[in-house]
């Protein structure tokens, strides 16, 4: 049987990359084999097309352009690291996967959810996530726009309102699919979040 | 009014790019203002993603990576050439476009003509072509293996089988929109194939 596939979601600064980081660690604990990714990125194709994405002028892509590439850079991620790892009966958790474009490209950028789910499943076919766990933290947006780190590329810097909306466009989709997507409270000490997120997996550890 | 927008097609070695040339100044002599251009590629932006697509080993892409990538790479040529032009009431003229896609990737790559149509409608809205001419040539896809030119990159050196898959796909594009697409005779002097490329637009003319 193959792998779980699961994926971390959330906006800027709600701590994803080391809640990601501490949730493989804990995951180890348990004796599963792990394979850490993220997106944009994950593979050296991706990645190539990862560049395309976060440099240049803010208005270098149109929203359906933007949403094509990263669909394309998510495809190359799901055929040549995501779905060997699954087969090979390791899990795989990734640090951002297809939510981020239903959330940000469909919600944020008005293209709508189910579009952008319809070019993202041309490419990924059934290899979507076994569950998704979105971080959500009060204040996150504007704590974030605060913050050098992930606000400084040419997504993170658009507006607070633009923030706010991929927020909106996460509870849509956990309201749409209750069984994959999961919402989980990202205030308080790490170790309590990395624990939320693990009994969000319950259901799914050997 | 917006300008025209016309496409030309076929597999490699029908003399494509030369009758572009030819019927660019065919147009020209009836007064129209012709913007020449061309797939992959077109815009800054379109050509960084054409460098992805026809550079590296045969297996780089999957054919839902590049087909999406195609995709992307039209969009970004549409937004920022194409409709800018038509909508200064200039004529577009694209040395393959939209139905190379659907003839490769979905007739001969195998996604389905209809799959790789949706996410090109996603990519482009309704900016399909007025009209597109499909250059045909008995025994074309031969001719194409044995020379050095448009057969050297990733794409073109793929075997006799697939190309005339690709031919087999412009034909039932055709049949399944005869309006907007044509098949015309390429064999002959160039002069006589521009003529038969011009007569099929004679509705279109000023």
């Amino acid at each position: 049987m193959t792998g779980r596939f699961i994926t971390l979601e959330g906006g800027e600064g709600v701590g994803k990359s080391t809640q990601a980081k501490a949730l493989a660690a804990a995951l180890r604990e348990h004796g599963i084999e792990v394979v850490e990714t993220r997106e944009p990125g994950g593979t050296p194709g991706a990645e190539a097309i990862r560049r395309l994405l976060l440099d240049g002028a803010d208005d270098r892509w149109s929203a359906e352009a933007e949403a094509l590439l990263f669909a394309a850079a998510r495809t190359d991620h799901v055929d040549k690291l995501i779905r060997p790892a699954l087969q090979a009966s390791k899990w795989v958790l990734s640090d951002r996967f297809v939510d981020s474009s239903l959330a940000y490209q469909g919600g944020a950028g008005a293209l709508g959810i189910d579009a952008v789910r319809g070019i993202n499943g041309f490419g990924i076919g059934e290899w979507f996530p076994d569950r998704t766990l979105v971080l959500i933290l009060d204040g996150g947006v504007e704590r974030a726009l605060v913050r050098d780190g992930e606000g400084s590329d040419r997504i993170g810097r658009r507006s607070i309102a633009y923030h706010q909306a991929v927020e909106a466009g996460f509870r849509a989709i956990v309201a749409a699919e209750p069984k994959r997507v999961r919402l989980i409270d990202a205030a308080g000490a790490p170790d309590e979040v990395t624990a939320r997120l693990l009994a969000a997996l319950e259901d799914l550890l050997p």
